[in-house]
């Protein structure tokens, strides 16, 4: 019934197949039910075979119309298809999938083949008055595939999943890569002739190498192998006043980078069509270190000595105390650190050396490379952890979280079934404001759950580290007020966004602004906003692209 | 006379005390007299203070209304400091300066020393009709600096030297640096703090941080520690329309980069005023070595796969065979291969290698960073040259180079004298494309200069290098045509800026594109380069900023 067979399930993430349920995981489901004060019973999401959707916005006559332009077979106007295309995996979404009420739906989803077939779909909407919304895995959290018609009256959403096509340049060691392209299917194709991209956003599997450009995606492994702008060297968007290809050049001095501007752009520009992407040889030795550290403002500092001594592990997770303690209490179930040592044991350890149990905090690094520079780098890091106090957890803690590093998405549909809001949020900023910054977010996001009368979980990782700062990631999770999860949601992602911007950290590390962070003057300022409006204008006259997105 | 004492001197290069004499160095001066067909003897450039100037296209009220708005201590019409701020240091700028008749003169000299005055002269300059030249160290090689006032009726030159104010967050390892500081300036301040920007272009010693960002400049440490667009975390732009302050932020996924944007803007949509820089730890040890290869393709490929395994060099300078001649056959003079090793012994070396002596190219390797870092990247260099068949030099070559790496410019102006033609040009393609770039612009450099009757030097060399691709610099020497100076030079810059567009390579790695390689839809596109426009159009809707530049 649905064409894509590589996006997310409706109202849920991934595969049923994979889903947890909490009914077989006693200890996490005893957990968050004390730290939650309860939690319901089961409500399933009403399917997508029964959703009641009108037949959408274009007459009989624009359907034909835009079945000669793109193809017959290249088009489809099933509800199904409409209804799956019309929403990313926001908690708004989840909650309006699992409604089955949805604010906005798209009115034809596209499957174009070639690039020519979009350019002749962009000149056919901004003659027929039509929104377009690229659409790639459709994994957005910032309502990015949202179909807001803006000033149109419908909307069509584009769905890249045949514009696949990959070669590689083992030279250069470049590979071009269609914007539709999967997660999966390209790391399987690199590593099958011995290179990698080394991009693992949470949403990998369900993502595309379109989506990670046009919202400068950040894989779990950012730290050494850089976010998705580091490892662009050139980009193919169509735009509705003509095709920017750019040059396939290491580094030049010709002017702004035109690859930057459009690497980010949401959709709001043009199609990113395809990519030409910087891989490198996959890395011949890999291992995993864990320490547990006595205290929060000593585990920032050892994280950011790592990288500002030039050790660059392939993954930095550090866990705040709260995020510490649900790793240690939440049993195997959760991702496992008691499992792998024994809860009882670690609490003891840490008990002997003098930590606090309440403030400890765990830190994951991974070392990938050459095995010399490995064993080299892994030397260097004991050294600083021991100069921070840290006991040292051995690897299991690394690889268990590497094992389960795409699960966590699964765990958020049993919460929600069962009544609890969970979402995550992000931002980045120097080492300096690193802590006055986290505090300050947190606390605003604990204020807002309280006032809503909800006092709920909130726990931070950093995991994307650089030698002047990092990024802060933020869970949080409550019971849902019944009727009013919208708003009660609204209202922490405001106080948290307020509290971001106040504080000098960025509107997004990885997620983008979509729908949700606008608007992007509060990062940027009118005059910078306003030059990045004038560039959309002249590529976007008639502003088909993405409306009601990040500009 | 001139206020600014950081700036080169007129018609020359750096300092008079620093000049190279060719009568002091026989063996250099046999070597090109032989190379080039004879030279002529030196003939001095017209004094500065034997210019003759008019006074310029504002008229005795504007001055009066300029100094009001500046303050009249921070401004200047002296005909001295006008003529030294109307040229940068291409070739054709010498020819001018040498001769004295310049094509374009600048109206004033402004020298702000807040950024508020820069915001009003700015808003001066639409009511008045002028065009704003933003000034760094004015050594521009693509005419950057040139006071040409398009549709305006006068040009003021803005020198940023009193822009120059530092601070350093050392626990973010971000410097805030305003953009007239020099280099040396600046890499001083931050060495006496155990820190190092790691950003050394030829220019350094006269060459300004503005300046570096405004054209997206390379240091010859570059493929350590990245271009300079790579070291900018935040920037401050007065623009005609008001300030734009970027956050600083280490990464964000907030749209089109606001910072690579203005990165490059070459002064034409506002003057950077100050910049936060990434600075690191300075590195406690560093070792040269150096090799010499059998042949070019041999030596590319070695090259390519040191940093694609990620050995990654402070320095790499490849020279081709015609530049490891002129190394070893030009003498101690020129920077010396041959005073270290001995010419002959080299020779000899090579020969009984197997090597054929007008194939084979020298190879010089900077390593930098922890000592343990260091000895193993040197062994695993030293693995990759034996896989390549190299010859080791030891360390003499790399440690003569760094000594003298800032000397080569003052070479110039004794040729130049002596009615040489010399300059450099360069540009950046993939490794898959690199030598077949090579060998096609250096081929069109040398037909045309044969076409002008004046055969010459043509020698190349690399020396940025990245994963992907590295940079190709060409230096070309040959007898001047006198009286068709600039024709003759027009023309090889025209075919080596063809057969680089056209064989995929990019207008510029690092010079930038000024007002000499114009257009900039030659590489981008006209989509692209309109979208560029219109940014400007809205940031500088009078078109005061640099006209006849960049876009």
């Amino acid at each position: 019934m649905i064409r894509n067979a590589k996006i997310s399930r409706w109202a849920g993430w991934g595969h049923e197949a994979h889903a947890v349920r909490l009914a077989e995981r006693p200890r996490l489901l005893a957990y968050l039910t004390k730290q939650l004060g309860g939690m319901s019973s089961i409500v399933e999401a009403v399917p997508l075979e029964r959703l009641s959707l009108d037949a959408g916005r274009l007459s009989e006559q624009e359907r034909d119309s835009l079945r000669r332009v793109v193809g017959s077979q290249d088009v489809d106007f099933s509800a199904g298809d409409r209804a799956i295309h019309s929403l990313g995996k926001s908690y708004r979404d989840m909650i309006e999938a699992r409604s089955g009420r949805l604010r906005h739906v798209t009115d034809a989803v596209v499957y174009p083949r070639e690039e020519r077939q979009i350019a002749e779909l962009l000149a056919w909407a901004v003659r027929e008055d039509c929104a377009i919304v690229p659409f790639g895995g459709g994994t957005s959290v910032v309502g990015g595939v949202e179909p807001c018609a803006g000033r149109h009256h419908a909307t069509i959403t584009l769905d890249l999943m045949n514009l696949a096509e990959k070669s590689l340049d083992d030279v250069s060691q470049l590979a071009d890569i269609g914007a539709g392209a999967f997660g999966p299917d390209v790391e399987r194709w690199l590593n099958d002739q011995g290179f990698s991209l080394g991009h693992f956003p949470q949403s990998f599997e369900f993502s595309t190498l379109g989506g990670w450009v046009a919202t400068r995606s950040a894989g779990q492994q950012s730290t050494l192998y850089g976010k998705i702008e580091h490892m662009v060297e050139a980009v193919r968007v169509a735009t509705p006043v003509g095709l920017i290809e750019t040059r396939r050049v290491p580094a030049s001095a010709t002017g702004p980078s035109i690859v930057q501007c459009l690497t980010g752009s949401e959709g709001t520009l043009g199609v990113i069509t395809r990519c030409t992407m910087r891989v490198r040889h996959r890395a011949p030795c890999g291992r995993f270190l864990s320490f547990l550290l006595p205290d929060w403002p000593t585990a920032i500092g050892f994280v950011r000595h790592v990288v500002q001594e030039d050790v660059y592990p392939s993954v930095v997770r550090l866990s705040d105390p709260q995020e510490t303690q649900w790793l240690m209490d939440a049993g195997s179930e959760a991702g496992g650190l008691a499992k792998q040592l024994g809860r009882a044991l670690v609490k003891r350890l840490a008990g002997w050396n003098g930590f606090d149990g309440d403030r400890m905090c765990l830190c994951i690094l991974g070392l990938e490379g050459a095995t010399d520079t490995v064993a080299l780098l892994g030397e260097r890091l004991k050294a600083l952890a021991g100069a921070s106090r840290a006991l040292s957890l051995g690897s299991s803690p690394g690889e268990s979280w590497k094992r389960d590093r795409f699960r966590l998405p699964y765990l958020r549909d049993e919460l929600m079934a069962r009544g609890i809001m969970v979402d995550t949020l992000e931002t980045a900023t120097t080492w300096t404001n690193l802590i006055r910054l986290y505090e300050e977010v947190k606390s605003r996001i604990r204020a807002a759950l309280a006032d809503q009368g909800t006092p709920g979980v909130v726990m931070t990782h950093v995991s994307h580290v650089y030698p002047t700062g990092a990024s802060l990631y933020y869970t949080f999770l409550a019971r849902q007020r019944p009727g009013n999860e919208i708003e009660q949601w609204e209202s922490v992602k405001r106080a948290a966004t307020r509290a971001i911007v106040d504080g000098g950290g960025t509107l997004s590390h990885h997620h983008g602004i979509g729908s949700e962070h606008r608007p992007l003057e509060a990062e940027h300022g009118s005059v910078a906003v306003g030059a990045l409006r004038s560039l959309k204008a002249f590529l976007d006259p008639a502003d088909v692209m993405n409306p009601g997105k990040l500009l």
